[in-house]
């Protein structure tokens, strides 16, 4: 299927230089694409390579369309920001080649006959649904989900295959759960007393906003009393762990393997990098980008970039730095009695 | 369904002061309960607000109740540990709440001949059970779960849907294992053979007490020869790996993700902060505390709290302190070179 | 069932020295060893105990036979790598105790009629496969596994339960997934606009090389435009994330819980501990070996052992030597003012 760039740019704006008229099939790397392809342009050091690409369209910025756009061959379309440009591009052609699912129930199914399936929802082969769980429009529910007594599911949600959907769990519109993501489970509350441990009920919900992803095989606990709160926009990568009662503002994306304990309450636009870690009981503010394998022990009030990871090095270097970083307190005090000493030769004087 | 207090007393002890018929519907937090709530102080630093709380009933210990007891205008309950009293208050409230699971198998599951199934017990949608396993009275297996060859469920333990319990493994009662756990897959064992790997076949199982609760898409691999062993009333979180041949000591507790590599030992009593990792063949003694994010390389024989992770700083800072820590060699050099030219100078006089 | 030691040799090579007739039912270690036992000695360390062993039989080195052979009193099977040599016995006993599946489609799947099955292959209850889906001979396909659109799925491959296995991807021959793990989820690709995500569809695949192993709940995701390569011969343990675009060489293996983001290509014969992280978009040459909890922050373009993390302290010493990381400068400072303090003191005689 091959679409004229006009269709694309009166979908998706930005200014079209050349043949409107040209056909391209999709989407394809600069190096890569042939005149069947829209590339794009977004990182200025690539600026040589394409103005030399085979592409038939070059999505990039006026700065770029400045430096290059003479140069190139191709129909060049200028907009402010060409990766968002390209990502469009990209969703528009997925969604050609989409194969459109059928809304209906598969017979293996196993509705309780209390929970509501929008006529236009999809629910896949050996799916459980449990009473009054609500299932809106256009969601897809792909085999082997598990939905709880009680979950809701907004319009155009998608379930991949496998996701478990705990109880009273709710989510909004165009979201999309991963296959083994797990919502809702039991938060990890206990008393101690004497050494044995007195399990704390989690009687809270999970509440996710629209427009979220969640990652395959990740996990976001319900609450204690209250809800763990996704809001909107918060993009989830794999293998993620959010304890019950974290609260994460709307915009947040964390990669893969990020965890975050308990009552953790993360701010908007925020950014974590993979397998960052997050204690519970902090405050992120807005605006907070912590860097991967960082581990954030304390509140951070301030916005801005945070680290913290040991610097890796061959082995041998490590094992020598490693030993005096067990042993800085030792190097400290022979730094004080050298400013003793040379403080007494000093006066000497 | 409300419940007079004189009710929770006789079931959980607690010195009673006030109206032992004051009826109340559940628990709730010391700011936000009203006069149908329970409420509970566990932290003396919230003294003045729990003497403000419009809770009904406090549950507090003596010290508290002498300090605030008298400006506190609802009933008392007084006890040694009144956060594990709030737990099983709360427990309480969860049963009385809870809805029922009637006993028998869902007609889409898929029961093999030979395994045993506790009329006691409920099997839920597409669970798979394989030969010779065997179900415990009042135990729930819910939907999508597989339970392999030979294994087995003890009274009343419960796991929530699309658990993997696999062949020959084993659990006791009261037990709960989250949706997306897998346990007894294969640990990693490889022989190298000139580069390539030769699969060592795990044949061990994994054999877990009573009481235990495992989290969700947590995994614990069978033995290679050996039993992978968990001790009653072991604590784990979401997303954590155990290895094969590991043995967990009772009473111990793990946060979200944490990793323990094949053949440890872990004591009794011990906890572990999220994303703590343990290397193989390590014996940990109890009653050892591990902080989050800290890696255990060594074995531990003496009791404690143990961190090793690197200080989260802003970006900017943390660049220059890790470009010395990777060259902190030379900064102890320098300093013995400053130690010697001062002995020199000093001698000199 | 007995073996004749007779029959392991002529099966796996090695010099046998002692009776050949000898029978054997399975193998144990050096201490828990019997009469009906092989055992194997691949610690040199372990020699006096081998020497002692109780088992029928022992497998060990040349270098190992010539320190103790003597002294061993039964049967001796002499091999350049007893711990591979090893392996295979355990293999050889493992296939003979092995319950052998039945081919065949379990009539609670739900296989689209327009997936290819062979009729050797074995589909377990509630597995869903998709159209024109691939499994061939010899493929074990156990219960609730999911099974995408096109997916090839190559001979004697072995999915435990509850494995998704997405569009398009591919695996090779005599390949094992375990349970939980998700392939072919999205990537984590997503083009920022003015504080809000754009997703970027993620239309590659994951290809798959023969005998790869992938542990429970490790995720692989699809590639955005190309695909997610994994080798042949790759070992991964469990709860690893490798990220969209990766590829990763043959005989690599990796211990539970790393993470790799996007992008990022690995070369052969490297090893990785437990929770590495790898930044994306790196380069790793082959045979590099990263150690547990060590995060790869730039291409390693240099064979050989790399290390970073933070040594673990009793927590009052880490807190004092965590303090002083983070005044390091301040440090490296005091010691720059002392060597001019001295430059002048020296000068000046």
């Amino acid at each position: 299927m091959s679409t004229r760039l006009q269709q694309l740019v009166e979908r998706l704006g930005g200014q079209l230089i050349g043949d409107a008229c040209t056909e391209v099939v999709g989407i394809a790397p600069l190096d890569s694409a042939d005149a069947s392809h829209v590339t794009f342009l977004s990182n200025p050091k690539l600026r040589a390579q394409a103005a030399q690409t085979k592409a038939a369209a070059l999505i990039l910025s006026p700065a770029d369309d400045a430096a290059i756009g003479e140069a190139y061959n191709g129909v060049r379309i200028v907009t402010s920001n060409p990766y968002a440009y390209f990502a469009r591009v990209a969703q528009f052609f997925a969604e050609l080649a989409a194969i459109p699912v059928a809304p209906g129930i598969h017979p293996s199914a196993s509705v309780h006959p209390d929970a509501r399936i929008d006529p236009g929802a999809y629910i896949g082969p050996h799916v459980t649904i449990d009473a009054s769980a609500d299932i809106a429009d256009g969601a897809v529910i792909d085999a082997g989900c598990f939905i709880g007594r009680g979950a809701k599911v907004g319009i155009r949600t998608h379930f991949f295959a496998n996701v478990c959907f705990h109880a009273g769990c709710e989510i909004g519109e165009r979201g999309i759960i991963h296959s083994g993501a797990v919502i809702g489970a039991d938060g990890f509350g206990f008393a101690n007393d004497k050494g044995e441990w007195v399990k704390i009920p989690q009687t809270g919900r999970v509440v996710i906003g629209n427009d979220v992803e969640i990652g395959a095989s990740t996990t976001i606990d319900r609450g204690t009393l209250a809800d763990t709160i996704i809001e909107d926009d918060v993009k989830l990568d794999n293998q993620i762990h959010i304890g019950h009662n974290c609260h994460i503002g709307a915009h947040t994306a964390m990669a893969g393997c990020v965890g975050v304990a308990g009552s953790a309450k993360i701010g908007k636009y925020c950014t974590f990098g993979g397998a960052a870690m997050v204690l519970g009981q902090l405050t992120i503010v807005d605006n907070v980008h912590i860097s991967a394998a960082s581990m954030v022990s304390r509140s951070i009030l301030e916005p801005g970039h945070y680290t913290g990871f040991y610097p890796l090095a061959k082995n041998a270097d490590w094992e020598k730095s490693a030993a005096i970083v067990r042993n800085l307190g030792t190097m400290r005090e022979k730094i004080r009695e050298l400013e003793k000493t040379i403080k007494t030769l000093t006066e000497k004087k």
